[in-house]
């Protein structure tokens, strides 16, 4: 996937025009299906649907082309891509057929991925951690001879750190490595990333874009869209409740109550942000296992009406995570990259689209959010 | 706002400070949940929960106080306002003693409605009907020396006309004598009312603002949010299915079949309008007497995500239409009143935030129809 | 309520055919709810729904009649049943009306509610508290010359006791003097009551009959038709996931995890039970005070059918659980006075029907707990 | 017991304890998940879930063995069972790789599969019909050397008849071959079948146990577990509405009002059959291409409490109906193999555990249903 289709010559011209993508969490499930689905689309083999930045508004952002793209990352597993891959189609994520398909191209970013860290028993400390990552980084951005390289989190959560510690978060060793490669940075998990003072500020000394955090894809998604249809209607929200059911590794983690506890605080904020203040209400995630890679996330909201009456709205939504968040990664890629190739530098909070957690700035509601974004593609199509 | 501007003694000054809200079908659920409701709010016994023109973004709008709106209207039933306003609070839509409180306000109300028509055996013509129905709204505005008066249709669904009949439908022959009476014209039902291509050039021609039709309240209100989310998210969506139970007289004037569909007409545009196309699905209008004037709306969306994954949203919507509808209402008749002392003719697009299917020229997704009517405030507050 | 209708003089015959209904927790939801209910139900008010057994199967099993029954109980809160009674009527438990309409009645079950404990600061011992209780029984069944009396639990329930106390909780205390003044016992909470080895062997030395615990009447009512539904259908229940919200006090009381622990047990045993082993899947309790006395339940339950075809049912389920709980709570009482009158001793698995955890020996499923019930009634009359 | 009781060489007594299943409808996805399935699972390639025969308390009810079973039938379509075996393994229904693996079994299926009709244009008469019909099945039974062999509608269901035709529908021409040929007859859908007075007439001369009709597995099979709890509760039932999404060939089939007509007879008859009286509420079956052989079915019950507070239960059912109604067409083939060998005559009312309208004399509760089934297990094994 990640080789142009032409036989001719590797020249400068064409090589500077290739875009790297290096994964946290490469061999996840969310990685492997941006990798395979990224190669499906190229191949013809299936519409881009999901990924937002190949529809008709975004054609003139000068985005890297989905087959420029080229992808490695790391990982602290070892199960190669092609069979992670085979066990998504097995548990109806991935098309029957696809990693047999796409077989050449799984193996290609199989061998882009280096043993992520820290193990356990690992005696590095947090400089030498990090200098290894960026030099992972940087030896792939140079043996492709990439323009530039984007660094994406889609490991799995991390627990919310505890306060005091003298140890970065892992999540965070891998954000200051992409500072040190040189490379643009996206968070799609609720871990700490660059968001620490200290990280941010050397993003922002190296002249680097980065975006974030927490990738919303579906409970928090609707609540982007129906806590301002109640602020917009005058409608007086009183409890929103919500439980989630998710089998695969997710589920597992986020049983980790700490974990939770990151996850569920993107989740809250949407609805404060937009409600004003957060009403009655939790939110559950429970691990079933049975459930495989799919979702389920029930909302109830309780609101009242005209002269005090009580009114109830409840929601299901039963999706894959890993189907829906793989193309945001990549127009996350995508988007990042440009934004580095035109010069920006900082937080993006014109993609808070994506986020349940956006940078400064973003406004609340996902329509408002997308109008932002198409703003964003109309300045990055006219810095070209 | 909901506070009268002064305490001064009434003069023929404040007098002429006063509007007219004239109903067409004034004893229906949605009237006298109107009547009672904007007494009760006047009267500071409940918040505005529910109405969009008393939140802060509409205070600056110079929209008429609620104070200063006068309730009138026709209607073919015989049951006094307070009666049904008993039924409402048996019924839960009302709160338990708000008729007692409200009784002369009610009362004061239901000596200005009017018997309404064509009854059964009515040898009138259409001329003679309008003429009749705008001399009892111009009556109703000279004696109260109303600034203006708005003629708001909040009657029962009509059949859909069949075509070559001779004879205007009833909604248009009220919309006519609104005309005739130089009011400003709002249709919440999915009537024809003023959409006939004669009435619409007769109220330019009068130079009388418009608006319509077919108010949304639950379902479709849902749709307009989630539909735009699809679509911004690359989504595709397959097929969306729809189940409406009511009881009320509602449910039984939709168990028409040709009832029904005025008002699916509108339920489907929202989704054609948006998605591009109409998707798989159908809509049902189920009457359940045991359910009141209740509605419960269960919706089933199928979409597939990338790489051709199915997922699916349902949703189920519990209100009160009666209690939703009536808020809505009063904000289209100080925004309507609003227009028509500010100069404005024609149809009003800009209140499409409204309606299931707004006049032409308003976007389809709520969230830009609420941009519309936000920088349609400013506009009439600044023309002020 | 509790007075026969019959102006005639107070014989002998008469007042030994009156039975007591002693609540425990009597000024709570579900016990204002009862005495209500059972007054409303006797002057021809309502029609006795949700009571089994005022249904025709039940009609010669020689129950004592609604009219016969007189009410009591310990509280240690102070709010009287007539105010109780009108709080629930504003949250909708209760008509309006109903408070007013049984002013007397409530007042005389109100005069006979003694203060319960332990108080914060009771300095007594288990015994001297027992003894207490008891005495407030008998003098109520002596000075209304009763047959009999029936203790029932409807308290909150009590945190799962830590193993090690030297004190019996509040719960057992009652049962203790239930034991202690002769009467049969009936544990609707999920509290330990009798369920200790020395109460039990005491209450069976007595010859007293006693049944619980914890009144099954929603989501646990629906587990128990539909666990047994896939098992006779050989369908594989992979995972069974369920959340309540609940307002009112029960909401408040069960967001302790350690109540909410005993409440849970209950629910996941009818499962264990009829599924053989318990599935993957957890249940919340969540504080919702803006629900009020209502409840809503979510189920999940993800199966499997032939050749491991993927399936799903959920439930929602939105009642009340006050006015689910009264009317089992008397027809509990009256099968327990009868029992009592025809000599039965010891636990009641036969009641299993009202129970999530019910005496051993009982069946799982609620039909064949009704078929139990009904085998009961008929020994119960024969036995006449 | 899904393994042959004998390794020994096939001998005449051996062949002659082979069971025929015929079906009509063979290239249905109904049938083609039996044939499929019942191979699957002699192979043990897969555990017996969803067949109810299969499970312990039927293990000595001597029910022809599945690997005994021998399978045959009518179809009008031409697509051999291997090729849409392959289909319903592309829409989730069968497991990838078991058409592959089930080759033979699927082949040999597929070559006893005989042209049915009348196809159009046919000038054959009903005896005519009949006749070549009937001797298909014979001649299938003799070439196999079977003991005996059962009929099984699953094809499509047809429209009710209108009255006055002078025509057998097509499903009673079935049941008369059926008749014929001297084969026991089960009808799993709501077609005519050999419900007319003249062919239950016939079968009770030859002396030919038939069961029916219309296999009750999704929608129906929840009403009849939910129903009772409702009585048996004392609850009441107000209104009970449902809405069913489902594709493949039964959303088209069921499209046509008449064929719904048939369909929702049985739905609703199961209401009125435990409830005492139909309560208000519609059944939609809506045809939704996009949802291919899985199901969603919505039930909104609204029913009322104690003081008749207003309750209300939902369900939402996603289910395959191929993979749900397999394994019982399977059941009740080796029930009615085994009644027909057992000299059992006439309807077979101890099966109405598998039906929507059962035969006369059927209880209407699933639990009761199922001990009846019990019942007639231990009748039939004790008849050996």
């Amino acid at each position: 996937m990640t080789n142009p289709p032409a036989p001719a010559p590797a020249s400068d011209n064409q090589s500077s025009s290739r875009t790297g993508v290096w994964l946290i969490g490469a061999r996840g499930s969310v990685a492997t299906t941006a990798v395979a689905g990224c190669a499906a689309v190229t191949a013809g083999l299936h519409p881009a649907t999901g990924m937002v930045s190949e529809t008709a508004p975004f054609a003139s952002a000068a985005l890297p082309p989905l087959p420029s793209l080229v992808f490695g990352g790391h990982d602290t597993a070892a199960c190669p891509l092609g069979k992670r891959a085979e066990q998504l189609a097995e548990g109806g994520v991935l098309p029957h057929g696809l990693p047999v398909a796409l077989h050449a191209e799984l193996a290609a970013a199989d061998r882009e991925i280096r043993t992520g860290g820290p193990l356990p028993g690992d005696t590095r400390g947090d400089e030498e951690l990090i200098a290894a990552f960026a030099a992972d980084i940087t030896d792939f951005t140079r043996r492709h001879d990439l323009a530039r390289t984007v660094v994406v989190n889609v490991a799995s959560t991390e627990p919310v750190p505890e306060p005091g510690s003298d140890r970065l978060p892992a999540s965070s060793l891998y954000a200051a490595a992409a500072i040190e490669a040189g490379c643009a940075y996206v968070n799609f998990t609720p871990s700490t990333g660059i968001r620490t003072r200290a990280l941010a500020e050397a993003a922002a000394a190296r002249g680097l874009p980065h975006a974030g955090r927490d990738g919303k894809t579906g409970q928090t998604l609707l609540r982007s869209v129906l806590a301002p249809m109640f602020v917009q209607r005058a409608l007086s929200v009183r409890a929103w409740s919500g439980t989630n059911l998710l089998g695969g590794g997710d589920g597992a983690v986020l049983a980790d109550p700490a974990a939770a506890a990151a996850k569920n605080a993107g989740k809250e904020r949407v609805l404060a942000d937009t409600l004003g203040a957060a009403p009655e209400g939790e939110v559950h995630i429970d691990d079933v296992p049975a459930l495989g890679d799919w979702k389920t996330a029930w909302d109830h909201i309780a609101f009242d009406g005209f002269l005090g009456t009580r009114m109830v709205l409840q929601t299901t939504w039963q999706g894959c995570d890993s189907a829906l968040a793989a193309p945001l990664v990549i127009d996350l890629a995508r988007f990042a990259a440009r934004a580095h190739e035109a010069g920006l530098s900082g937080p993006l909070p014109e993609l808070g689209f994506y986020f349940k957690a956006p940078d400064p700035g973003a406004p609340a509601s996902l329509s408002d959010q997308y109008g932002e974004l198409l703003a964003f593609a109309a300045r990055l199509g006219e810095s070209r």
